[in-house]
């Protein structure tokens, strides 16, 4: 496992953060969806907007995020990614070991509901390349329960080589409505923006 | 002249309210461009990001953002619409006294620099509806220096039927970092997102 050094110490209130979120699309016609970031400074202030296309159910989603990171101007002042869930644009995965060998980064996966193993599993089967997109799921840390807000449920977390405390604490200090940390929630808003024409 | 009644007193920090801010475009190859319309708690939360095509150079710009509200779910606790200008897409042009009179929302148009009446005039000369559009542009209420920042420059706004003092108070308020207000400043930030592929 590779461990991001001293990153439990950075992870304050104030830190760039950037989070990622997926525009809704549709299987049966799309082949690709367009993949925001969106640059945060703690719950405050948006600073940048970066968007990016995947492949629905690809192999790409790594590497683009990695290139995301690589081409923002904000690169060097990044300190933690948030993805909404280990997958994305369907069952494209995340290999955050690679984007932490890579960007030097912490990566933190939230979700709003607990993650079936078994439905993933079964979905994956389907795919090709199925024992890769599992392995690379499974080796994404252990499915941590984390209560973001006092009044909402639970959020399932996982990442590697962060303590759950040090998650908890982020998360609750940049949380503002809801249950998910505001650089997710805001960069969903963005990806789902419902055309009015 | 349309005035919105009652308008004054409902200007407070945290209403809800919807910014408006275009995309970059090439006036050689794109005969339309996305519009982004973000939706604002004050300066704080954001709430909401709705989108539509506007033709460039084209006139359905005002007609288009009416039905962004009209459509969005927010529309019956908005409070305010903040533009980049009077015109968008390119001269494309906002018609302020429409808008007021279809959605009874004030309008303020906000820009960081001094409109150059003639170059809009000599711009204009070269766009069908020539002295439709400068009507409309003309009847969007003087421009107005307005200091949003202490430390930045000014911006220069227009509107119709609202006191200097008024919109002074309150963009003074929901400006956050630099001199733009911030529905606007982050409508910008999202229509101009860069893609990283």
């Amino acid at each position: 496992m590779y461990l991001v050094n001293g990153l439990n110490g950075d992870l304050k209130e104030g830190i760039k953060i950037l989070g990622i979120a997926c525009s809704s699309f549709d299987r049966l016609s799309d082949k690709t969806v367009t993949v925001f970031g969106v640059v945060f400074r703690g719950s405050e202030l948006l600073e940048g907007v970066l968007k990016t296309t995947i492949t629905v159910d690809g192999e790409d989603a790594t590497e683009k995020i990695i290139e995301m990171i690589e081409k923002s101007s904000h690169k060097k002042q990044l300190k933690l990614i948030i993805t909404r869930g280990v997958t994305i644009a369907g069952f494209n995965y995340i290999d955050m070991q690679k984007i932490i060998k890579k960007t030097s980064l912490p990566v933190i996966s939230v979700v709003d509901h607990q993650p079936n193993m078994d439905d993933i599993k079964q979905a994956l089967e389907n795919l090709p390349q199925s024992e890769k997109r599992l392995d690379v799921i499974l080796n994404s840390g252990p499915i941590k329960e984390v209560k973001t807000s006092p009044k909402e449920e639970p959020v399932y977390v996982q990442s590697i080589g962060l303590e759950k405390k040090t998650i908890s604490d982020l998360l609750v200090k940049i949380t503002k409505v809801g249950r998910m940390p505001e650089p997710i929630r805001v960069a969903r808003l963005i990806a789902t923006a419902k055309s009015t024409d």
